[in-house]
């Protein structure tokens, strides 16, 4: 079940100055910096009510994100919905006929296990499905 | 102030199939369809927790979901902030050096006052401001 706008991901070529950017914007600062290694990306979080804004730069030319900047500039790159069971979530939209981008779920930002759907079953839109890791 | 993220706006060739697509990803069928003649677009949402999720399908060529269309393919259009006072944020906003697309909230979809925020300012996102209207 899909609980929650979890974060809307926006990349973002200098992360330092969009972080300046958001912080007008949004009236409220970045609680939270963090790079994934794994995905090549650096981040930064503002919280506005239950929703999360997550800025994504690259870290190097390999990443999805310089990809995506290359191909269609800085903007919008994913919405990513919460779920309470990401398991299962991704059995019934691989019923449902959405293609998933990883077949098991991996480590994502924020302590997150996450599982990204092709854009191409979902008119363009790159979803993200996350579930909180509780250890 | 900036107090939720009340909606995001996906740009959409064909509502209809976009419906059936939507409601087979989130899991939930629209609550309602709306159509803006003031901005030449069909509307239809769905509501995960406290955000909702809007398609939009141009009525016109001269829609400016018909030139997003036409420029850059299907996908994420807006992001929609729910605001207390819009008056007030569009004056902070433009003392902030942002740039307002229209000067005084103009009449939206789903009972609201809107202002947009022109994407050159934003990183490429087209940032949407909205209040209830309270009648």
């Amino acid at each position: 079940m899909l609980t929650n706008v979890e974060h809307i991901g926006i990349a973002v070529r200098d992360i330092s100055a969009s972080n300046a950017l958001f912080s007008k914007l949004l009236n409220v600062t970045p609680y939270k910096s963090e790079t994934v290694d794994s995905e090549n990306v650096t981040t930064s979080f503002f919280k506005i009510n239950q929703t999360k804004i997550e800025l994504l730069e690259a870290t190097s030319p390999e990443s999805p994100i310089a990809k995506f900047l290359e191909k269609k500039g800085e903007g919008i790159h994913h919405i990513a919905f919460e779920v309470d069971d990401i398991k299962a979530e991704m059995e019934r939209l691989k019923k449902e006929g959405f293609t998933l981008l990883n077949e098991a779920p991996k480590r994502g930002a924020d302590n997150k296990l996450v599982c990204f759907l092709h854009p191409k079953d979902t008119n363009g839109v790159l979803v993200e499905l996350c579930q909180e890791i509780k250890e």
